[in-house]
């Protein structure tokens, strides 16, 4: 998501919709895995990060239009947060934008298209659309985001047409399961495992090859450490020690995001 | 198409899609094909009916919004012009929607939906959502008509979600080229044909049969008779004088309209 | 699941697929959804119930063959635990079954295949093979369990080789995730709502209809409860009191498997 | 089509295939297109050439056979008429084609295959064929022509099979119907249009660039032109008077075929 | 093939696409499945009947036409020899069949088309179409056979469009390999297989049901005796006497044909 | 087959699939056709070689198991026929293996896997399992032979895991059959032919160009032989004399295997 995103920002918006008991912890991932920022309070703090968002539906409702909501928010709330409109709640996404844009004029950093699935004909034409009324009445500064129902297969579309930044949700909530088995495979040194399973223990080795992990059972340790394999299973707690230096969300991101450069296609 | 909409109304709006030497033809073939109207003041005349329509984008556009173009038109307009407004002008369909049924009341016969593409996620929940939202104010006398891009597949859709009638262009403003030949058969009365022609004049006879049109190539003219079929080819000049009585583009859509009635499917 | 697998048990083999803080959870939602038994402990707790399982991998292959194991397995365990030998870890199916057979006779229960992918050519026919041989040397009485992949596809073709139960994991294991939204639709009592939602508070009605449950948005209290339906939404809060009196994991089952009588395919 | 046949002619046989009240202007379409002539006399007319065709399946029939029709073609029509026989009216292709050729030699252009539907197995074959059994009887100098139900997917065939030229008819004789629309787009210079379009008068650019034609809508006249572009809207009648100069078939003709050169595929 | 065909002829023209040393074998079970007769001298010999075809396209080539080369087979074959020409030589099906059915009238039997794959666009239009010149011109008696090429597809569209007999080669020719193995099921006695085989000798029981042949393997020989199975398996040597009384042809072929009335599809 | 085993050994299983009156005919195109022996005596005849085989599951039935079977085998038969072992009858491949490379150790040349198909659920797995556990316990000189069901899909996958020989049977056992047909076409020197051949005498020349034989009819011979063409067709038989040289299958297969290398893909 990240790689196909480039240098456009992306947030998660994935924690309601999974069981609340790991909802931080699809935050706290999917900022590791390279998005830039989590819209909830709680999987904030797991990164040590302030939660982001854009003024809401239920403002805009309550406040009976967009312009009042925009001028309201930027009346009173601190001018640490950014103005970002959401602009499909009464009117056409185009309109919304315009008005929103009229009201606070520079101090407008962005609108953000959360149009409803029934009006969601084309998104891409919209957000072009979008972005030309603005840049045509001068409000070219206006940055476009996008959220709702986002996946890999729309982002390049949406980048193509000029949005900056992104909420994903649904598409980073889940995952598939990855089957996994515990197995004896030696008898006090002896090599011995049952039907379809290698006998014998083994060392985990994997390298960075060509955009891709691979993945090599030890033959030889010494051959396969002149190869630039690595020991994939590091100690966590040796003799009743942790010996193992837990590293930060952002420690981990950097590295996720180092290695996303290196590869070519998700 | 008239079939799937049933006692629903189905507008032509096919003209423009053409080049225009042939343009009243269409109209006057889609009211022959059993739509209720047109929408062309040239393809009316061809069918001594008047042309029939909404108030238009551009109305709305110069009055500055819907309610003024609304108010202005029942103001204006005789009133036996029925009042139907555009809702998709500047706002969202509902809204408008709203605005215009709040503008006129009871004189409102009907809005018409007429959503770009790339507004257009569902069609079918928009319609239902405007159906809703007039009726828990009061307006459930205000019909729904929709246009733009309707085909075959989408029309029984729409019924079920309460529309009451239709315009549709594109999808009937062309048809397949059929292929046909003309060729000798009889060298003074003698059947000789080319390869791949069967030789000999022949009748066409054609009857409706469980709904659907057989035709047969005469063998006994006396079996066929009998069996129900009637010649389908019909003398139009003989010896100089027009021989047969054209019928009324109404007769003729009347009879086609009670044969809509016999057949199962389209 | 347990539809298509009819009055043959399913147990939840499907705790070790997901994050442990959700895995009891799953346990629990198994045994509710109709499971007969689950296997781990702490999500046994939750369903106030024994795990169920049989003689492990670890056991045979330290025990050096499954002769040996099911013998010291027989001696050594308490009788109620019911003798059920895993027949795949060293030689084919075919002869560890007719082998725990002979080894302890009337006191086996049943085997269990949980044939590893590389040999399951056609675990069906393994399963039908399994049963001639172990019924052509008088064991009719052991029972057939099948384990290890086990989807909506495959089961009716096991229960028809004479199959006697099932231990089903992952594909029970996950299920997709539900978008849903919290929105705004009245202000003070007014109908209000952005685009694309319907405005006005609104009652869930369901019913139980020729299989499938359908819902349906109030419209008229007096007339849904005369069509049978109920309110979907039960208050579980009032005041500040619990007034909902929690069902135990055994009567919600009891439910649904009446539930399930009535449903014609899933 | 042409692009295909490449320095092979290509005739319009399209005329009958639609209303006739725009026949000929498909035969002068077809020729501006690249085809290389047209078969009605009215189509012909409004391109200032003579149409053109073959000995017809009438004549042949009417004097009972391929000899006697090409001879008596050949001693009472003018000589400049080219001599190009039907070869599938009473006997195989293979077989009229020698007659033909036996019947005048030197003086027969070429023949052409119009086979009926139901004996063209492989028309590419029967073509190879006749072109074989011509020239092992030294009429290596008679042309192959080819007609019915012709498109792009069998025209690279036949040429590769020695075919010199073509009749294409129904395939080029219809189009898709294009859809547009009309619409304010800004009130006294001030942008404003409905939900869907883009406000603001714009200017429309176009250059060929890498075999394909690129449209741009102006954002700077001047940059635009420097990128090679030229815009496509020329005015045609400016204060009353007709500023356009009118260009014939001919030259829009040759405009077509050098654009032809450039382009990869169609 | 002959269930297809209904009452219709079907002729086995198999021989020549295999191995020489099986191809008596092919017309022999051609005609035990159910064809009525066979084209070549040896496989005649092996089901004791005359073998059947057709005047040759090598006769009509030497002969110089289809009208020549029925005379003389007319004037010089036993009359025995049913007439009947193949019309696909040099002209047009349809004008072969005319001049073959004009040059010898009633005596003439039937007319094979063996139309050439190039030419076979729709040989059902061709076999529709000859039917119908023979028949204008007073030939209603003259057969339509038809082959090259055929398979089930086929056949019953040219039953519908009237043709009398079919010659079927290739797709009757060959068939699918049969995998089989031979195994040790029983150690004097006892049983015992390896593992993907049933141990224990068997008796294979077979009855006709609804349509199609079940197999059963015994379980209880009186039990499958009073369900209407037969034993499938019946003793040809016992103590060196061949004790099986050999069936002929016919009788296979009659049994084939009484059970081919009591299958529902092929 | 053989193309893709490259160095690899590839034995015919194929004769019991066919009809018995060609079956040593289909060894012999096996050979020929490039594989490296048969299992066949009558096949192996008629190529001068001895056929090859392993030792068979009816041994290891009757010796009660694999050890038994391989070290009666390795004391009894001649010291020059190789000792592989089926390790597929009772116990797992895995153990199978173990054991009979642990009963004859250097001595055993091979595994022979036969897996039935309902333990086959990935041969290529259990052959990389196998060699695997044999390299683990000092039996890295013992070679991997697979059979059952090969076909050009997998060969290269076993290849890939390290097996060293492969028995192929129904998927060489077969071939499409080829439409053929004897025509004439010349009457005395001057061409004529039916419709839909070429008429004249013909001569076939054929050369392997780019790894794929193509095939021309003679134009010009002399043209043909400096483009490096051949003939296709030579002479057996000239005034009652053969004058063709028999080849052996050796020489024949030799050929064969030579082409191979020119060819690019099967």
């Amino acid at each position: 998501m990240k790689k196909l995103a480039g240098d456009k920002s992306v947030l998660s918006f994935g924690i309601r919709r999974m069981h609340p008991a790991i909802s931080p912890m699809i935050d706290r991932s999917a900022y590791i895995g390279g998005c830039d920022g989590v819209s909830s309070l709680i999987g904030a703090r797991t990164i040590n990060k302030n939660p982001t968002g854009t003024i809401p539906h239920a403002l805009i409702i309550n406040m009976g239009g967009i312009e009042n909501a925009v001028k309201a928010f930027d009346k009173d709330i601190d001018e640490n947060v950014p103005r970002i409109a959401l602009v499909d709640t009464f009117e056409d996404e185009k309109f919304e934008s315009i008005k929103a844009a009229e009201a606070i004029g520079q101090k407008l950093l962005g609108v953000r298209l959360d149009t409803p699935a029934s009006r969601r004909g084309n998104i891409v034409d919209i957000a072009r659309e979008v972005k030309w009324e603005l840049k045509i009445r001068g409000f070219e500064h206006v940055k476009i985001f996008v959220s709702g129902g986002l996946d890999e297969e729309i982002i390049p579309k949406l980048i193509e047409a000029g949005v900056d930044g992104f909420g994903v949700g649904t598409s980073i909530a889940n995952a598939d399961t990855i089957d996994f088995a515990m197995d004896i495979v030696e008898i006090e040194g002896k090599p011995l495992a049952k039907r379809g399973k290698y006998s014998g223990k083994k060392k985990l080795f994997s390298k960075l090859d060509n955009g891709s992990v691979i993945f090599k059972v030890e033959e030889s340790n010494k051959e396969f450490k002149e190869a630039g394999f690595k020991e994939s299973l590091v100690p966590i707690i040796k003799n009743g020690e942790v010996v193992y230096k837990e590293e930060t969300p952002e420690e981990i991101r950097n590295f996720v995001l180092s290695q996303l450069k290196e590869i070519d296609e998700i």
